[in-house]
């Protein structure tokens, strides 16, 4: 252990550890997309974030659109835009050729790229050497920050809540979000603090959880949420679920990082399985509740549920109101559908306000 | 999720995921280390991969010694030799400039090197331009193997053992070495899988578990133990701890990946605080065992504990063989210093080969 590192990345002496930090407002670039699917981080920045979307480019052929403007480069950066964001995956995750010429314009045009792409920007040359020449900056939201420190375990000042969830893919990051926004709605003090690509452009700022290296995973949670006024909420967006095959080693390293005070489940009714795992049934809410306790509570002896939020968008809102209603009194805590807002959700808030 | 890559490395098509597999014999360079704290690495190797070691290179000044007769490279590579590796650590984990000599002179030599170091061989232009030339390999025991999976679930076949521990620290990966030994010394088909990079550096192969990205550690820990026959037994070098304020997401995507059938506890008697946090105390034997197979049992229900490794190096052997005695006792478990062997190790040795 002698000569075990104590940041994930000392060779970059020249940066001290911190978030990531997104240039903006955008310009969200669709590509040539014809499929909703695939558009899900520019429809997420523009419901979630539309105070910095300034507008949309797609190239011809594309039948995706977010209702934004249509706008080229130049006429983005004299909106306001400062940024050009890749607001579409591809299968793969490669950015296609045909795509350059347009990032390329953008760059001469004055704004930066941002891109959530498994492939990188700074992968590709003829960017690479754009930006030099130009002064601008390419943004792989997918890379961490350098220099994350080794967890401290510090107890930090200020309040955490987080996220967690029965499976991937159900609404941690959204019901994150919503609480966040409901919170400062009643003028309290509350942060959105996001883990992962579509959160960080939204908040335009966080740390790509999944990508840190494993011995520094508490230490970018604790990066991520730093000690703030004793009144101060941050809303910490989960990522995985502890009883993931592959996944669990991300949410426990991002659960004691965040030292949370409170922590909502987040569940979609009728989710059987773990997706793309059919041999793993997902958790039941109470197991969830239980883990999560009897893990978090290392760094967080206080530790415990707020409440529950179902992801109910496939049922009718009678079919959602019976569930919510069902769920919240067998569990004896508050459950609503952040997305649904209502009575349910305002009791949601209370919990995590108390 | 739509883009998430599914392999750590997935740039890099060019190599297939496996294992490290390192160069050898070696000839262990201990460099100008005056302390045998830093020279831990050839010692370990010295103890528990003689059959690898040839023969050991110091500096001027160094007064450490393996009792290894002393070689140049070439009188080295005349006997054997095919790598010389950094038995030694550093404050800061750099390679020093006055190393460079006599690491260009092994190349020459006929000699790859193989660094566990946190600096990398790789990043030392006059190493990179002499081993292209010469074609030698630089290994960076540190650096994982790319392309490592997001773990599947899948159940392997074959059994498995992992170490586990109440810190780190304080005796895995001897336990893992000291079983797998033992039970190949009964006939026993047995693997030492290693972890950590002298683990790694005394196996011949292995990956470094705790430098993988967090996405990818379960995957890493099922790439380590592949399917096997069905009385094969892999021997699994633990890392950290599942009560470790920094690193026990490491510790959970190792037991999730690794699927253990059983598990052996490592402890340290009267270590109070976990090591560098003052405000951790160390958890009890019992309590590692319940959270272990209460996270275990998601890869693999049947997982056990299988006994309890105390590192007694500190006590004399009357206060060892009394500790071992009332703790197997009050457990019901075999309990046993594998370092001072004896019958209660064989008992241990029984329970690991039922």
């Amino acid at each position: 252990m002698l000569n075990r590192p104590t940041t994930m990345d000392p060779d970059d002496g020249s940066a001290g550890a911190g978030l990531l930090a997104l240039p903006g407002p955008f310009l969200l670039f669709l590509g040539d997309t014809v499929s909703d699917g695939y558009a899900k981080t520019a429809f997420g920045l523009r419901d979630w974030a539309p105070e910095r979307c300034v507008g949309e480019l797609a190239l011809p052929g594309a039948s995706v659109t977010t209702g934004l403007p249509a706008m080229s480069p130049a006429a983005a950066y004299d909106a306001g835009a400062r940024a050009l964001l890749i607001g579409v995956a591809t299968p793969g995750g490669l950015i296609p050729e045909n795509w350059l010429p347009v990032l390329l314009e953008a760059l001469e045009a004055g704004l930066d790229l941002v891109s959530g792409m498994h492939a990188r920007l700074a992968d590709l040359p003829p960017l690479v050497i754009a930006a030099q020449q130009l002064g601008r900056r390419l943004v792989d939201v997918r890379v961490p920050p350098p220099n994350i420190p080794v967890a401290t375990g510090r107890k930090r000042s200020g309040r955490r809540l987080l996220t967690v969830g029965t499976d991937c893919a159900l609404g941690k990051k959204y019901t994150a979000l919503a609480i966040a926004r409901g919170l400062v709605a009643r003028g309290q003090d509350a942060t959105f603090r996001a883990t992962g690509q579509t959160g960080i452009m939204i908040a335009g700022g966080g740390i790509p959880i999944d990508a840190v290296v494993v011995d520094f995973v508490s230490g970018a949670a604790e990066l991520l949420s730093p000690d703030a006024a004793p009144a101060h909420l941050d809303v910490i967006e989960g990522q995985g679920s502890l009883f993931h095959p592959a996944y669990a080693a991300v949410t426990l390293g991002l659960l004691h990082g965040s030292q949370p005070d409170l922590f909502v489940v987040c569940h979609q009714p009728g989710r059987a399985h773990v997706l793309g795992y059919p041999d793993y049934p997902v958790p039941s809410i109470d197991e969830v509740i239980t883990t999560t306790v009897a893990m978090g509570r290392l760094t967080n002896p206080a530790i415990r549920c707020a409440g529950v939020s179902l992801n109910t968008a496939h049922l009718s809102e009678d079919q959602a109101d019976v569930l919510i209603t069902s769920q919240a009194r067998r569990l004896a805590l508050p459950v609503a559908d952040p997305l649904r807002g209502g009575p349910a959700f305002e009791q949601l808030l209370d919990a995590c306000a108390a």
